[in-house]
């Protein structure tokens, strides 16, 4: 069953790709895991060090996030945040992540 | 609390940038969201056109997913597969995902 | 005077980079500007050929928008969606588009 | 109704893509959004912090807060001007923006 | 003695940077040097194959030499128009050029 | 009518193009202008600070000009120069600009 | 005989491109090939200096290798990181790099 | 124990990053494991496809491989060889591979 | 002994990067191989297919060589050619190639 | 004639493109041509500085004088070693740079 993010308060969904000083990569992922409105930190392989999948209630809380909460953040040395318009999956998504939020 | 993605059989995690023929993005992402290993996929702003999450028991089943799945289906024209060492978050992934698996 | 667009049913502004068939420029920025939701289109200069000043209620309008209005006119040929996170203008964006909406 | 910014003293327009000094980016948006000529400044999502709408009487005007108001913000890390060659819109951009000049 | 292009009917002049079909170089530059408002085209070494010196009357007319003379010509394949802020010249380029417009 | 440098003492053109710290932008060009051998120095919008435009007796005097006068100019972080091969003009550049040499 | 790396405690195999400090590029490889993990390290011609390949038994061990030994290398300023999905070889590599692990 | 690749008919090592067709990766790995001279080809996560590791006599050889043999392959839509300057490796690849050949 | 392109009618000598459908690439070095003007061409490892090295007597014999003889090849995909300021070298470049021109 | 560079001792050839730091691009160019195995140094126009001809016995002696020889001149800034696989000439290469050896 897919969730196509449709109607009522919606949860806000945006993916940001994050450049980050190497030995850093740990240390940065785990200050963000502990920021309201970030429901994972994922370390990759690839071009990128971090991918953070933000869920929040508005766009001002995202904006708040990326602005107040992660722009400061030194280590960071590039960032490419992402709104997701439409989240399709076999999973409901706004219940797993509203009660855990 | 965070789970760092610690022993025992973990839940290997990727996420996957498309690109995709434009016109073409909602058909695709359904149809990637229909595909077992496949937990959420975003049309989002910006430079790429969806976001996978896959969420799978092994590196095998990873890269089936990826060349079996993922590869034959044309619309795609661009795509980059980053494994994630590891997770941080304040939710159980393990525990939300596997169930839902 | 700033309006850092705070708080209420606050309008949701984008700004889209398109490239498009060279000579199809303006037949497509005509046809943008006739699209609900859009609010400017302008031909540039440089490495983009059009940028389109998208207002409109709430994100899923945007994603309406982007993969429903936009993506099916063949002659663009690569866009770049960014959400606007905050404005800040000397004018009373959200009274003079609103009314004009 | 399409402005396609025909004849008379036409306004000039300009949209203006910036890189900015992670932590300095709302700071630079309102020093810029301060600046005669400066319509909007944006903080966006995707490859650049910030995107600013100018709307000028000529290209001096134009040249002068580029070389004279914007190169001498050391925040701002990169930027790309683009002239609008032509605007096309709903809306009376000339008269909306003219008054509020 | 340097022009620094200030005050009066300005000319307005742009430098354009071409990538054309490699078969069709010499027949693109000769179109567009008999097209008015062009002043020289350079075939050049480097990445791009040509360098256009555009010097009109008024953005209007850059405009229209950029998406109705040129953006028509096929065997264009990428442009990038840029505007002249300003031009610093021992030559009296208003005098060299008006004269010979 | 066109001349597409054909024998002779054929003046040699090259087309620079030129990033510069972006607080020195006028004064890199007033100083390049001034420079034996600098026709043209344009600031100009897009992703280039100042364009070159170079008329010289011979290949030597081209390679003084970049490695002796312009490469010892801290303030410009990157050049690409591009010879012209051929010109074409409605203009007698020849005779505009060799008498100005 | 080809090995499509099929079932079983699978080694986990990635390559790693790298940029080093150009100084260093011996010392690194030469500390890389002495961690434990690292199969082979080649200095290159091309964009890259270094490319490492790495065999393991887990992304686990995978993860730790790029994040705790290779990251705090100060002198690698770039580093991509991908995994291989399946091996062909008409060697045994099972046998050859297990025996000697 | 590390074999700098010294002295003595000395084993020519490449690495090929390959862009393949995206329906034919597999087909096209397991016709280059075929190859004479290929030592292993990975399908991988990432922006490339396969990673190829060449081991032969001479450079030659290599020539011959990547020209007469890998060229021809269409599926492959981008290729990038980089020699390998020097090995360094707990392992003999040397005895390795050179028994294997 | 180094001759640093001194005074006198010098050589022009130019590189040209070439990229080339991957079949033709043999055929097209000797096919340049033959052209008058054309001293070396070696197919190469790395992001390129072939370089072309041209050394002649004057700049039109340049953009003769570059604009009738290179670009009509239709197996040329893309191509970037280097004027040559000043060459440096142990070997009497001017003796030893306008011997054998 | 053609010297596709077949059999026998042949010599290595390779082919780099050099940026070096503005101000000392003749300072290296001198440097690299007095250093054994440096067959050519040209300035040049266009993105690079400097391209350097290394015409040398062995892979080896190609991989010291990159590593050990070029590497550690700080002024350079980025390199890219091609291998020549062969060469195309009417000139006896091989007659005339061994002999110049």
């Amino acid at each position: 069953m897919i969730f196509p993010g449709k109607g009522g308060e919606m949860m806000v969904t945006a993916i940001i790709l994050l450049r980050v000083e190497r030995t850093k990569v740990n240390d940065v992922a785990e200050k963000l895991a502990d920021t309201e409105g970030v429901s994972e930190v994922y370390s990759v392989s690839g071009r990128y060090d971090l991918i953070v999948i933000v869920r929040v209630a508005s766009n001002d809380d995202l904006a708040d996030l990326v602005t107040e909460k992660m722009n400061p953040i030194k280590e960071i040395t590039d960032s490419e945040t992402m709104l997701a318009f439409k989240a399709f999956s076999p999973h409901d998504l706004e219940a797993m992540f509203s009660v855990g939020m």
